[in-house]
């Protein structure tokens, strides 16, 4: 069992902040856990930023190599906590052993692509053209453009991924790779597993040698240091994973900075799945089982759980339902992440339970106790769907709801109500599929799967988990796999800059030996210049 | 001389709008010119955004040849329109005939530049991941990743570039190059201009048979109409260049929207020139020359226009300012771009020379009549520059401030006091540039000049214009080269669709030949799956 000192780590050292501690409560049965933790005050976001302040120029000139080093070294003690992390997430998140060595490998594999991304050194997408001093009517001058990092990043941890998306997760894995000093704000369900991983990070620092203005950790709540850090002078971006309101007011923080800052919020959605009458008609209990899964996958608690079923009524209509029913019934309550998800979830399946609108069509049947989540479907047609606004907002947890389709033309509709999405799928039989309907799929979704569930994020280069709002603040980029980065970057070039002051990226050598779009061919070739 | 219809040009038809006509009126003396202009109302707005949407699909999903066709066929429209073109920009915009000439040949070339990346599909950035079902624990999908257009796009025609940054410049051409629908809020100071090219865009359109709604264009104030285009449900993105409260007002309209969308505004700067103590010494005079040619080019309308100059103390300064004081009074004042602007420029300059801490050094020798912009010299001190937020504003036009630099540690002090900024430039001897100085030129600034002036922005791939607020809004994309298209696409992901409902720059066959991020491998080849 491990001890844990409670405070934020900055600079390298701790800083207990408030003098009132909390504790965190485990999900299974609300009993504290051992370990007093302090919150967090303006002092400790001033202290974390200025040092990151301080060793931006270092963070960002430091070789690659080092910056891999680093997120490898991460990797490696992270995995060297061994049972220690695992059994601490399980106590302050209720995972599964298996969910928490499955999501380790995750947030190891996204370091580890990170750290390959800085070693290798092509995420600078080096542009040269060079000069032509004797073009008329004005000669040419020598220009060469790179990407560079954009400044201290504050990055939220979220709930539901106390590893993958937490203090050492995609956005601080893709802002410490190019170059970014990273101020986590701790999650307040699992400041165990934060200051384990975290320590994991200044240990990795250390061993290393770089500055400890590279990363800080502050225990705090989002209304009150959360907007701090997000307000403060030197953050010059944000990444967020969590509720619609908490990146609303994140945005909106920013948005109001005399200097607006980018924020990057995935934040809420419904991942609608539209089924076509042909496959609802040949494969309905199939599709049944495999939505249930997906619904109830984790306690229904990922970003990309299904919550609204677009379902093609006829032949096969009813015995979609009837196995949705019989899938959803038979899944065992299991605790949820926290106490608030869990009051939140209530609430939310209470309210659609109880619309005029709703028939609750399955629910699991154990009563849960105050910190389980108890699967729910329900069933609404499209005119009351379309009434009630807040029947279209996300139940966080094991619900969905099956919206009866009686006209193709209502599949549209329905979809345009929704607002973005991260995920939108469609089952089909063969040749069911018309190209319009997967085209609107694009428009509001970032990724469509066809005749597959949405749960199951692949992290690789080919993913986009984004969408347009309100899925996330900013449909043009991803939050997982190796593009992430591009949130925390911006161009520079220089203009007839002399060889030995370049970047090494840019030089004439290209010491490097990197691809480089080298007046507009694309090449690992060296400069040779007139001068 | 053209005779004007003066309405919005919305769906491929006239719209008048309001009933009380307005007319441009020449900076050469402020006499009205000939035509009457409608302003649009927010019927035009909806109108207009109504037919974007309608057509959205079609814009997005013709092939890349019909819109590289579209694009080639404006610039051969706007050739076409030869000197009437021209005789209207000088009359509406003060520009000379040899300036007109050089914009409408960089605009021509920048629709053609986004005419060949519609037309070669390289934009598309499309990456493959192919399924591996038996992996272990769990199946890899099949997962395909492409840039798509994020929708339709306002445009806020520039005052300083009647044609590259106005009705078809680069911001219109980059949406419209990939697929995105663009409508026009032309510039109130040259409304004969915008009609006339936005007449060579709607028979671009129709003798290219293509959708009307693809683009529009209409008459109106940025207060009024500009914040209802902001704020239209159907736009996604907006593009604008201009002042720095314009582009404020028009990111915060966008940012408190129920679903706020990316402005993209490019607002002011100083672009600061660092003259280093040994370039003063040797090269004084030379520098003054440069200098003064790019403070008063165009009338010091560019917003690369250098307003700042960091002049160290010591042997050769006082030669640099009797070189520029000589320089500056010798040109002739010159009609500015607008009365509005010719005030705020007049302002500007009384603000400067007339406050405590400053003095100055050289004004051009004539008295200008209303619309001329005579070229203004000051100098001031650091403390003096650093006591007063008031003088670090840019003065649009041809004005400039000379700081005196007396320790090497005062141009770290005042860079940093600047904000975020286009351009910054340094002038040194071989050897005397530290590493130090021009990495925090980098941290100011989206793109560094080392022995040259901010003014002349190069149209190719390895430009950036752009920097950090208040230069632009998002220092993460520029305005400027073939790059500007980063602002108006969105990932998308197709996960496990059939080949014949891909997009054909993910089928497998890769019918368009373009070069794919294939697991992990650039390649042109065809793509073999099991299935």
């Amino acid at each position: 069992m491990p001890t844990f000192h409670g405070h934020s780590l900055i600079d390298g050292g701790r800083r207990r902040g408030s003098a009132t501690p909390f504790q965190a409560l485990s999900p299974m049965g609300l009993q504290p856990l051992p370990g007093d933790f302090f919150l967090a005050t303006d002092a400790e976001v001033n202290a974390a930023l200025a040092a990151a302040r301080r060793d931006f120029a270092a963070c960002r000139n430091c070789p690659g190599s080092a910056r891999a080093d680093l997120l490898e070294t991460i990797a490696a003690n992270l995995l060297a906590l061994g049972d220690v992390l695992v059994e601490r997430i399980h106590l302050e998140c209720g995972l599964s052993e298996a969910r928490i060595h499955s999501e380790r490998a995750r947030t190891v594999h996204q370091l580890r692509i990170f750290a390959a991304m800085a070693r290798d050194h092509t995420w600078l997408d080096p542009r040269i053209e060079t000069a032509l001093p004797g073009r008329q009517p004005l000669p040419k001058p020598d220009l060469r453009r790179l990407l560079v990092p954009i400044g201290p990043v504050v990055v939220f941890g979220s709930s539901n991924f106390p590893l993958a998306y937490s203090v050492v997760g995609g956005d601080t894995a893709s802002a410490l790779a190019t170059g970014n000093p990273v101020i986590v704000k701790a999650h307040g369900a699992h400041p165990g597993t934060s200051e384990l991983v975290a320590e994991a990070v200044l240990a990795a620092l250390s061993s290393l040698g770089l500055p400890a203005g590279f990363f800080a950790m502050l225990h705090g709540h989002g209304e009150t240091i959360g907007i701090s850090l997000v307000k403060h002078p030197d953050t010059r971006a944000v990444g967020f994973t969590g509720s619609f309101s908490g990146g609303r007011a994140l945005f909106d923080a920013a948005a109001s900075r005399p200097d607006p800052i980018p924020v990057f919020a995935e934040m809420s959605g419904l991942n609608p799945i539209v089924l076509l009458p042909g496959a609802v008609r040949e494969r309905s209990t199939e599709i049944a089982t495999l939505i249930a899964q997906s619904i109830t996958q984790g306690v229904g608690q990922f970003c990309t759980k299904p919550g609204l079923i677009l379902l093609s009524e006829g032949p096969g209509a009813e015995d979609f339902r009837c196995a949705l029913a019989a899938a959803i019934t038979e899944v065992a309550p299991a605790p949820m992440l926290h106490a608030g998800i869990a009051e939140s979830y209530v609430a939310g399946c209470q309210h659609a339970s109880g619309h005029p609108a709703v028939r609750v069509l399955a629910r699991a049947a154990a009563a849960p106790d105050a910190c389980e989540g108890a699967a729910l479907a329900v069933v609404t047609d499209v005119a009351g769907l379309l009434a009630d606004d807040s029947l279209r907002h996300e139940v966080f947890g094991p619900f969905a709801m099956v919206v009866s389709i009686t006209a193709p033309a209502q599949i549209e509709t329905v979809l345009l109500s929704l607002g973005g999405q991260l995920t939108a799928s469609v089952f089909a039989m063969p040749g069911e599929l018309a190209p319009e309907l997967l085209d609107s799929l694009t428009q509001i979704a970032g990724r469509v799967i066809v005749n597959g569930v949405p749960t199951g994020v692949e992290v690789c280069s080919a993913i986009n988990h984004g969408g347009p709002w309100p899925a996330t603040t900013d449909s043009r980029f991803t939050s997982v796999g190796p593009a992430a980065y591009l949130r925390f970057v911006r161009p520079v070039t220089y203009q007839n800059t002399p060889d030995a002051l370049l970047p090494p990226a840019l030089q004439n050598a290209n010491p490097l030996g990197i691809a480089r779009l080298l007046n507009g061919v694309w090449s690992t070739a060296g400069v040779t210049t007139a001068d």
